[in-house]
């Protein structure tokens, strides 16, 4: 049997278990996850440093070297994440309808966790210790397979937090890491339906599509963002420079920043270089259309490519739009249905852009950064759902849950 | 362009229109197709006629030939159904949750709809009116593709109800059909990410297999049932021969009708001859076990296959099991997760099988032909999912729905 068939089939012969268990015995493991993640740092920093040497040896980017790199620090903060999901109420067994039918059938609509998930991602190992937590606090079995850039941190926590649950009323096994480094060990994973009940991807434009396009498994589809702020007639200028700003360049490398800026050209007239000229201060590379042009010399060309993609990075699409219908219709062509956000003092115009657009969080005067877990009060999150079933935007807790009806009967019968 | 395409596509036009409209809007247009389907009942019965007429010459079923054929009663019925869907509470702009964070964010979560869903199934016009019925009520645009031997009648239908939509607010390209019978149809539609939102199949396992195994874009896997039924020992002979009788004759041809009783021994050694004698005048096939066997000299031998299968049919598969474990056991390893009862007087068991019991609906002392729309009280289905992700168990309206967060700001940034 292959690594992955036996550690799957291992995770789900716990979840009978794991969904019988109770908040306090889940909180408890995961205490003592997160107290383990401490009392084993060297180990965990020694692992670590193997991922970053092989990583310096092979001309592993600096950029990626750093999101594997764990310091003290870090792996502090990491346990006290665990902590926070301790904090977070439990969903599991809530009581979401009842009802009693003409017949005498008790009906009652149960929180359930889902039951085995599989977790496909880069090489973070912060994402190995948040996916572990918020998967077995909501009892699921979960199945890891990060970027083999980390895989000798993953390996090194995986063990650290299986050790700890092996102490704990939690089954270890609700906890699996797949060490092949091989894509086959991920392919095998997205066929696997009756054994994995959902994957979720977390990570880049292709790690995704290569989920959503080869899965016959169940996705949650997470992440991708080219997020636009449109700035209507009546924006007031200090409002949409500094939301506009803080969209693009707060943090240009996630899913919730800004790659397309839409103005509308009575703004463009009065404030355009106003607003072009702090991105300019900032270092962001402008691509904008014909007119764009004319208002900002140093701007360069953008075309439907440029419109297209997440660049996750410091560089800014800009469009001087006619009107509204405009703005909307850009939108609907290149909207991956993310972050949407309207920068106006017209209500009318507003109503219409929050009630029109297409997207999991629309926004009123406000950057669409704040599309996050924390942000909307949900102590943490698995991901960001950029699809429209089952969760959309920021997932918490209860989108790593399932329903149940329970049906109680004292003998009816179909007539 | 394609037929599928340029349909998808059409529909998906729609869309923003669609998501605007008003209850009574819906209503409206609802009710002028109830009227057309009624009023051009004549065209209707001629269409279908049409393919009665082919299927014959084809040598197709008579039971196929059945659940294509119909009557003005028949129509009829298809009517009140859409005027039934007029009746229900529309969950479009409900607002699941609003919260103000501290920063001043005020954040709401709206019901929108999903936008545009897929439907493929099989050879049924009832179907066609049930789809497009419940999908345009909640605001989706709707692209149907029916079974090719009830081409003549769905086109007809479809005609009849685009043009009593062209006389509502709601856009006639909200609703298509497509036509070309070939499979590659089906397939082009499993593939339309962005442009088709979700797609729900329905009918038998083979079709519902397809999809699930080729789509990329996502799916709500409905309908294959292997339900069983545990009679504990504790059990009332009265009572748990009725809901055993019931949920395998009552209709055997539905994915809620039991495919396999699972008996304990104590009852089996009380009352197994009684309860097998009942199935016995219904005609009903026994495959059991070996101890079957013992008890009931005219039973088959069951294989794994037989466990494995959804009959659909007046065949029975029986177990005799030595305690609840076994039963556990048994349903682990061939239910299809959709519906599951046990019959018993012991409290601890029936809670223990009500929790541990992985299925869209468990049953305490009550037949599983109860997994039903109408039955739960939510006035019509889709069909009844069994997957765990976006809704579980019978589908009416609000899974249907997807969810926007609007959020409403005064300038806020992220720092």
């Amino acid at each position: 049997m292959s690594e992955v068939l036996s550690k799957v089939k291992a995770a789900k012969a716990t979840t009978v278990r794991l969904g019988s268990l109770t908040t306090a015995e889940k909180n408890e493991a995961l205490i003592m996850m997160a107290d383990a993640l401490i009392a084993n740092e060297t180990a965990i920093l020694a692992a670590n440093e193997e991922d970053l040497r092989t990583g310096k040896e092979q001309g592993t980017s600096a950029s990626l070297l750093d999101r594997i790199k764990l310091t003290p620090a870090r792996i502090a903060a990491i346990a006290e994440g665990v902590l926070q999901v301790v904090g977070l109420p439990d969903p599991i067994s809530e009581i979401l309808e009842t009802s009693t039918r003409p017949n005498g059938l008790f009906i009652e609509k149960r929180r359930v966790p889902i039951g085995v998930i599989g977790m496909i991602y880069e090489a973070r190992p912060n994402v190995t210790v948040d996916a572990a937590s918020l998967c077995l606090k909501t009892g699921n079995a979960v199945v890891l397979r990060g970027g083999s850039a980390a895989l000798s941190s993953n390996r090194c926590i995986v063990n650290v937090l299986r050790d700890a649950l092996s102490r704990s009323a939690m089954p270890a096994d609700a906890l699996q890491l797949i060490e092949d480094p091989k894509r086959s060990s991920v392919d095998e994973m997205l066929k696997l339906n009756g054994f994995l009940d959902v994957i979720i991807p977390r990570g880049g434009a292709s790690l995704i599509q290569n989920v959503v396009q080869n899965a016959t498994v169940p996705v949650i589809e997470t992440g991708a963002g080219i997020c636009h702020t449109f700035i209507d007639a009546t924006a007031q200028l200090a409002m949409a420079s500094d939301i506009a700003f803080n969209a693009k360049v707060q943090r240009p490398s996630v899913c919730n920043a800004m790659e397309t800026l839409l103005v509308h050209r009575a703004f463009a007239n009065e404030h355009l270089q106003a607003v072009a000229e702090r991105f300019r201060e900032a270092n962001v590379e402008i691509r904008g259309c014909a007119v764009t042009h004319e208002f900002i010399g140093w701007s360069k060309p953008a075309t439907d490519e440029d419109y297209a993609t997440e660049y996750n990075d410091y560089i800014l699409n800009l469009k001087i739009v006619n009107d509204l219908d405009e703005a909307l219709e850009h939108i609907r062509r290149f909207s991956t249905l993310h972050s949407e956000c309207i920068v106006t003092e017209d209500q009318a115009n507003a109503e219409r852009f929050l009630q029109e657009v297409d997207a999991a969080a629309v926004y009123h005067n406000a950057s669409t950064r704040f599309t996050d877990g924390f942000e909307f009060g949900y102590g943490a999150e698995i991901g960001i759902s950029t699809q429209k079933l089952h969760a959309r935007g920021p997932m918490g807790l209860p989108a790593l849950t399932s329903t149940k009806y329970r049906v109680v009967g004292s003998g009816q019968i179909r007539s």
